[in-house]
Parts: C-alpha cells; sequence; structure tokens
C-alpha cells in the first residue's frame, strides 16, 4: 500500500486547506500547532485544533501513530500528526513533555533559530550542542515517543542529538546546502550521520531554501533530490514542505522574532522582502504532489522510490516511534 | 558615612533573620527572591515579601536605588534589594525585563549553573557565550537598570556580558578559584576583565565556595581577600555570603535540579552529602561581618579599605545602577 505525507505544513487553517490536501491524496500531515507558545498557550491552540477536528471530521482527524495513517488512507481522510517547532511548550519541565505526547505532540524541534534551553538554534554564533537540559529532554522524548526535530538547530547541536538519541530523529523540513546554501540548510556530513543513524530528511518547498527561490524549478529540485539519495539513500527521504498557506506576513515577522528582541531579525528575508515568499508555480500548494511524481520519474526514480519519497519513507519511520 | 552591605542572601526568612541583619549593622542586603520561577511565580514571591515588609516595618523595606541604603542607615533598618539567581521570571519576553524593574528587581543572573535562554552555565560541557536574545536582554537591563550577575556563568559567557554590558556588572557572589577551584570561581583573567569594567566581586561565605569547606579559616579567607585585592584593586570587591539560613535541605536539591531534570543532581554537594553544608564557626550569619573586620584588619587592610569590603565598595556600585 502507498501512502503520501506531508510531514510539514503551517498553514492558516480552514476546511479549504483541509480539502486541499484530500485533493492532493495526503494520508497524513505533520502540522507545526507552535512555535514559541508556552504550555497555558499550546492549550488554546489545542482547543482551535478540537474545533477543526469537530467541524471537518469527514477530512481530518488527530493521528497518534502509523496506523492512523493506514486508517486515513482507508476512510479517504488526513491524519493530522501535531508538532512544535520550538520546546517553549515544555517550558522549563521535564514533566511537560509526557503531557504534550499525551495530547498529541510527536514532533518537537529541540531549537527554533536561537539557543533554546536544550540546544542551539542556526541562527546564533557559536553552537555549544546539546545541554543538560536538552540531554534529559531527549531520553524522555526517546521514551514517550516524541521525534526529535533539528530543521532549525544548528549542526553541532543536530549531530550530537543524533548521537545522543536513541531513536532515529527528523530534520522534518530543510534541504541539502550542496544545493542552496541558506543558514538552515544542511551539509552533506550531517545529512550522512541523519540517514546512517536511521533519521528521516524532509524536503522543503519554501521558497528561501530553494535554489533560485520562486523561480527554482521542478528539474532542479528533483537534481537535488537524487544527489540527496546518493548521500543518504532514497528510504531516508521524504517531504516536509513547510506550506505556509495564507498567513499573514505578521505571522513569519513572530516567527522570527517571538518576543524576544526590540529589533527586528529579518531571518531568511531582507528588510525589504519581510514576508512570506511566494512558493514556485509547480508547488503553489500540496497538489504539487503530483508534479514532484512526475518530476522525480524524469530524474531517473524508479516508481517504488517515488513513492517511498512521497510518503511511504515517512510512513515506514513513523512505526518507529511508539 | 560608612555602610555595610551583604550583596547575597538566600534564607528562608523570618523576622528573626531580619533582626540578626540588623545586629550585624547591615544597612542593605541584596536578597534572592527567585530561581527558576516564571513570571507568575514571582508575582507570589512578591506578596509573600510585601507582607515581610508590611509585618517587619521598623526592620526592612524595599530598597530601589543608593539613597535607600543611606535612608536605611538613618532609620536603623535594612534595605532590600530583590534579585533573581536565573533569568526564568522574564521567560522569552524582552518587554518582562521593565516589568521586572518596575517590581523591584535590581540584579539578575543570566543563567544558573545550566544553559539558559540568555547564556551558559558553569555546569555545562560547552560554553557559546551570550546568545542573540542574551545580547538583547543586557541592552534592557542596561537601560532600566537592573546588575547582570554572572555568579553561575561559565568564563566565555562572563566575558562576553562584560564586553558586551555598556555598564559595570557583578559576580555577586563567588572566590577565586586560585584559592579554591570548585567551579562556581573565578579566575584570575576573568576577574582583572571584571575589575577593569569597574564590576565587582562579592566574596561568597558559603562552604562549598571556601577552602577547606566548613573548616576554612577566618585567616584564610582574609589571606584571599587580600590576593583578589592584588588582582583586582581593593575598591572592587565586597561581600556577597550566599547565606542560606534555616533553608531545608530540599531547596538546594530544588535550586540544583530545578523541573528539567529526572535524575538528581548534586552539584557542589554529592551523593552522601546532597544538603546545605555548614557554615564556618567564624560566619554562621551576618553577625560575622564582626570577625570579617578584625580578620581583614590581621590580613593588613586599612580601616578605609575594610569599611570599602564591607559595604562602601557596593555602596559605590549602587550608585552607577540607575
Amino acid at each position: 500500500m502507498n501512502f503520501k505525507i506531508d510531514n510539514l505544513q503551517y498553514s492558516n487553517w480552514s476546511r479549504k486547506i483541509f480539502e486541499i490536501n484530500r485533493e492532493a491524496g495526503l494520508d497524513a500531515v505533520h502540522v507545526t500547532i507552535v512555535y514559541h507558545e508556552d504550555f497555558d498557550e499550546l492549550q488554546v491552540v489545542i482547543n482551535t485544533w478540537n474545533k477543526h477536528f469537530e467541524e471537518n471530521h469527514d477530512l481530518i482527524f488527530l493521528g497518534k501513530n502509523f496506523k492512523d495513517i493506514e486508517k486515513a488512507k482507508s476512510e479517504n481522510k488526513t491524519a493530522i500528526f501535531y508538532g512544535f517547532q520550538n520546546c517553549s511548550p515544555i517550558e522549563d519541565d521535564i514533566g511537560l513533555i509526557e503531557k504534550v505526547h499525551e495530547q498529541g505532540c510527536r514532533f518537537m524541534q529541540l531549537t527554533y533559530n536561537n539557543q533554546s534551553l536544550l540546544a542551539t538554534g542556526c541562527y546564533e554564533k557559536n553552537d555549544s550542542g546539546v545541554t543538560n537540559f536538552g540531554k534529559e529532554a531527549i531520553k524522555e522524548m526517546n521514551r514517550v515517543g516524541i521525534v526529535i526535530d533539528m530543521s532549525h538547530s544548528a549542526e553541532k547541536s543536530t549531530l550530537d542529538a543524533i548521537e545522543i538519541s536513541e531513536k532515529p530523529i527528523a530534520i522534518t523540513h530543510a534541504n541539502p546546502s550542496f544545493w542552496h546554501s541558506a543558514k538552515r540548510n544542511k551539509s552533506n556530513e550531517l545529512l550522512k550521520n541523519l540517514s546512517d543513524s536511521g533519521g528521516m530528511l524532509g524536503l522543503s518547498l519554501y521558497a528561501h531554501h530553494l535554489k533560485d527561490g520562486t523561480n527554482c524549478t521542478l528539474e532542479s529540485f528533483c537534481e537535488m533530490t537524487a544527489k540527496t539519495a546518493e548521500i543518504m539513500g532514497v528510504k531516508n527521504i521524504g517531504i516536509g514542505s513547510d506550506l505556509c498557506l495564507n498567513q499573514p506576513n505578521k505571522v513569519v515577522e513572530w516567527m522570527r522574532n517571538g518576543t524576544w528582541a526590540k529589533a527586528k531579525n529579518y531571518g531568511e528575508g531582507t528588510k525589504n522582502k519581510p514576508g512570506f515568499p511566494k512558493q514556485p508555480d509547480w508547488f503553489i500548494d500540496a497538489r504539487g504532489f503530483k508534479n514532484l511524481e512526475n518530476g522525480l520519474k524524469k530524474a531517473g526514480f524508479n516508481q517504488e522510490e517515488v513513492s517511498g519519497i512521497l510518503g511511504n519513507n515517512w510512513y515506514n519511520f513513523y512505526k518507529g516511534i511508539n
């Protein structure tokens, strides 16, 4: 059985978007539900998601494990898996890791760009690796079944996390830096370590992570995928589109600056282009999976490999979470 | 006019302790009011302090600036200055720095032993220095008038803070490592940098920071003070006793472990001696200031220098805070 999975979306959720994901045939989506929210603020977000599930029960439901991906497929729905892009919701409390897992959290980044209590982000000058609390948190995340996500982390911290974690970790949304040297993209060495340990890379379709940005061609993206497969093997690659549909620009400003700075940081943008970048025309939304399928075949992948990249690889990874 | 100041106490506060501090002639005490409490928890602690001030208005009042030290002297009271041993109360919000200043905070450590959002603590394996948020926080602390305290921070983070801060910083309670190489004690290079920038060192009377611990002699302590004065100059040294009177041992366990670990960390203690260490018999409580006065004179300091170390130096430092 083949599954289609987008392992990172952070859209301004609406029935329309859930319909698009269904139209794209997505059996599962890992959705970012919080960035810098603390535990109390997380509760408000979960209330909003409970409303989404109630109002759109014909399209979506909360996924807890890989069986829910199978269930989604058989019911023509999309299983929604919760993830956090920062560790803010666990605050400084190891006990909150089990609680957020009970509430559905299955992926948590140890840091988002800046230093967190757990590890260093890719926008810091120095990277001290996984901290004392970080080591404890990884152990606890392994125990309860939350995947360590290092998409926005710095290199040493990521290598540390791979080494410390007893379960494979994930980089849910980033690209290799050999193709496009964005701060968020990852080195060959790191990608090799990731796949050697059974970890997954979700290739990103966010323009700032793409060679030539919005003008990136499907061919270029698929050639990059082929080269990445040479480094990592074809079974450790999936899609984490990083789609941010219908988000107002103030959201990306908040993602980058949170509440910790008075000065503005433009992150991957610039002062003149501070907002969300435009998607490339072959991946406006998840329906672009169809274009990816064609493009990957043209780049030389066989049908099984394409199915792996578009969902089965993530499905197999989910099997190991719990 | 001479002032006596103890620039760090964290006792289990009671009228009895306020009386002892008066008996010792303390015009001002910088008290630790929180370690790992967040902003909401800080409010509860401040309520408790408001009760202390109400019930003991003949002994103490909340100090806001150096003039309150003069006022305390003239009224035979002790001015209480609030300080935080960790940056937890500002959470991830730069705006909370001004709020905690309004509530009386005058000293804040950027980190307590472990990595914080602002800097690295002395118990971490690697020290990445002051973080992006840390730089913003220092600027804001400078602006509103909160002293950067690096007592429990790692070396590079402390050197960074000295360099970044536009106002002198403090190490409110620690000793030089040339005398006793505890993790918390400080290198000559760091102490030199501190005094060159106008910063203050508060010498600690906490047994784990003392050569020979509880059995440390007054003579040894005062000789160390003399050698420290050779490195730092005599005007940049004060007392930050770190007295933790009547605290139950569960408090030191919480100080060391907070809520971030399931495994126990014994910090400066050991598994067999996990609790608060005993004070040396010449400094059971603040009345030991009298012994310090005699000891420092015997070690060769003149009266003016002794008065500086026992309070005037801190008084002069307070003049520069606001």
